[in-house]
């Protein structure tokens, strides 16, 4: 993960976006306020001070300032208060966003850090049950008009290792395509419930034994993985009581996996609803304006960044 | 997987051993012969001209030459059927193993190399369900004589890229201590049927989340995840029916990974029946024996090797 800044207008709509693949990791202790105040420069000459709302890893052990988890079940309102907000030398005010965490899970609290503010961007009006795609997906239960529960799958993190680092790394020639049939395959495999495949670590092993039986070529070998590893996921949630067949749900995030967790939903038997792309900005500036109302101060011109 | 071979007398006890990392994948196509000719020199120009039997994966697709899988159910008489001899040019004499398939599999059929000689040389006279430990573990149905059915689990593939290539990576300090309390935890929360914490890659999650909440020490997060994914195995094999609590298996193999199987079958309330560590030895000297009776010829020096 990343940075990325979106600077944003009174009404939210976005300016102008800045993105850099060195992630809050790469940015030694002590230099976060260097490296944001360079990165903000020219939009600060452009429009003035900036107001900035910091969301995910930055508030994490290994960031800016490691900031407390809300607990469930939480709301806009628990965020702006947990929030922690500093002024920084040029004059732009930094609010950094807490973390959420569930202490219902067993056996340690589970925790997430910016899919909180994807949330809050989403709507915690509905009562439905939302999936946020991702190295660590998160299904979370939104009810009463908060986010009552979530639960983590580490999805991406088996999907990269073994497609990168494993038996499969070294005859694997294509990156994995969603469109294919070697991916929709995949994803059947995984919602087998008959029990002839065996567990998933059996039917991992099928990758590679279709390939030794001539069944899938080294083009489509990363397909059937990333089918069978989502399909995966799908699996555990349905066990686990997340969804049943007919059950409506929501894929919400900003990139590519929107569209692969889509279709998986759709061979699940799982209806989708509608979600925004910027549900990410949409929460900061819901979670800030909560902020600005409870201390009583008028907006000026802002901006939303993640790391 | 590297190369090693074993010198044996006549009476199948061991004389010398040779090992190296370079694995059969590292040498090219068609400088096998050279490889092999140069290991054994020392022991030819004791011994004289050898009889050397190949298992594993010098008789795949990557390696000296492709050998054919036997498919279940199958007997020492079978592998020794399916095996093909060549002269060496120093008078060496060469017999591949073939290795083994089971078609029932779904989707595709499972494959072994090697750990059918393993078998062989455990015994296949009683009824037994034998585990083999390794990067592709193996339970085999041992049953009327023959290798019945097996099915592949991809357990310590996973264990390896999660370890060394996910968000343990970076902060786990030491390896895996399968003497450790926190070892004895992972096999627990594998063991759980409950359903409270969620499916694997929900528990998976949990080795961070309980770092998080400092209750895991960097020092014993490997030690947890070992735990955690060998014991997913069984739980996994259990679900499939290859033992229910009370049952006696074996665990078949010839290096730590035994000890730390054993410690997991005793974990899920599995006796162990007494295996030998040099299966592997016996049971290629016991098919070479099948194809030299049933060739009328006589037996004189001999090593066994694999790749």
């Amino acid at each position: 993960m990343g940075f990325r800044a979106v600077l944003v207008d009174r009404q939210g709509l976005i300016v102008d976006t800045k993105e850099s693949w060195q992630g809050v990791q790469a940015v030694a202790k002590g230099e976060h306020a260097g490296v944001l105040s360079d990165a903000l420069a020219p939009w600060r000459s452009k429009h003035g001070s900036l107001r900035v709302v910091a969301a995910g890893m930055i508030g994490s052990r290994n960031g800016w300032l490691e900031m407390p988890y809300v607990p469930t079940p939480a709301t806009a309102a628990d965020f702006a208060a947990a929030s922690r907000t500093i002024e920084l030398p040029e004059g732009d005010r930094l609010m950094f966003l807490p973390g959420l965490t569930d202490p219902s899970a067993f056996p340690f609290p589970d925790v997430m850090r910016g899919e909180e503010t994807q949330l809050v961007g989403f709507g915690l009006e509905q009562d439905i049950v939302v999936v946020l795609p991702g190295t660590h997906s998160k299904w979370a239960d939104i009810r009463h008009g908060r986010i009552e529960r979530f639960r983590t799958f580490v999805t991406g993190e088996i999907f990269n290792t073994l497609a990168n680092h494993s038996f499969l790394s070294k005859v694997a020639t294509a990156e994995a395509d969603h469109a294919s049939a070697a991916f929709a395959e995949g994803i059947a495999l995984a919602r087998d419930e008959s029990g002839r495949a065996g567990g998933q670590l059996t039917r991992l092993f099928a990758v590679r034994t279709g390939w030794l039986a001539g069944k899938i070529t080294p083009e489509e070998m990363k397909s059937r993985l990333s089918g069978l590893i989502v399909g995966w996921e799908f699996a555990e949630a349905r066990a686990g009581g997340w969804f049943t067949e007919g059950d409506t749900i929501a894929v919400v995030g900003d990139d590519d996996l929107v569209e692969v967790y889509e279709a998986v939903s759709k061979a699940f038997g799982v209806n989708l609803a509608p979600a925004p792309a910027d549900a990410a900005i949409r929460g900061a500036l819901a979670i800030s304006e909560y902020d600005l109302r409870s201390r009583g101060q008028e907006d000026s011109g802002r901006s939303y960044q993640r790391a």
